[in-house]
C-alpha cells in the first residue's frame, strides 16, 4: 500500500476492506478457490472492468490475493487467495451473518 | 442508504464498512460507550471534521449509530451504538485479530 501503515490493527484491515467490492471479491475466492478476471465480472453484478482491475491490483499488493499465470495460448491468469487472504474468512463470515440479520 | 439494497448480505455489510473510518468510528463506540463529535476527532488521528460528519450521518441513516441530544446550554450531542450497531462487535473483533496478525 502507498499510504503509511496505521498503528491500529482495525485501521490496517479497513485499508483493505474499506473500499467497495473488495469484501465481495474475497468472498468469491473463498467460495470458488480460483477465479479468472471474467469470472469476477460475471459474479459481481455492476462492477466495471476498471474497478475490478484496480481492486485486484490492490489486493495483490496487500498480499491477500495472488495471480497465477499459465503459459497457454493465449496465456491465462487465475486469481487465488494467499494464506493471509484465506484467514480473512472469519471477517467475511461475520460480515455475512450481520448482513443477513441486520443489513 | 440511497443506493438500492444489494441481495448479497456481505455487500450490505460492506456498504457500511466499505468506506474509510467507519470501522474505527464503530470501534470507538464499542470501546467507549458514548462519544461526542470532538471525542472522535481527538481519537481518530487524521480524520477531517467534514469526513467525520459524513460518516456519522451515514451510520445514523444505516441504523448503526444513534444521536442523543441533551437540552443543556449549549445543547450537547452524544453518539451511541444502537442494538444493531453493537452486533457489529464480532466483525470489528475479527478485523482487529486479522490486522494484528497479518495486516
Amino acid at each position: 500500500m502507498s499510504e503509511r501503515l496505521p498503528k491500529c490493527p482495525i485501521a490496517r484491515t479497513a485499508m483493505i476492506l474499506g473500499s467497495r467490492w473488495t469484501a465481495q471479491i474475497i468472498r468469491e475466492l473463498l467460495d470458488n478457490d480460483r477465479r479468472r478476471f471474467q469470472d469476477f465480472s460475471d459474479g459481481l453484478d455492476g462492477i466495471t472492468p476498471a474497478t475490478l482491475s484496480n481492486r485486484l491490483k490492490m489486493l495483490e499488493e496487500s498480499g491477500v490475493v495472488a495471480r497465477k499465470i499459465y503459459e497457454t495460448h493465449p496465456p491465462r491468469a487465475d486469481y487465488v487467495l494467499t494464506a493471509k487472504g484465506k484467514k480473512m474468512a472469519t471477517i467475511i463470515g461475520a460480515m455475512r451473518d450481520w448482513g443477513a440479520k441486520y443489513g
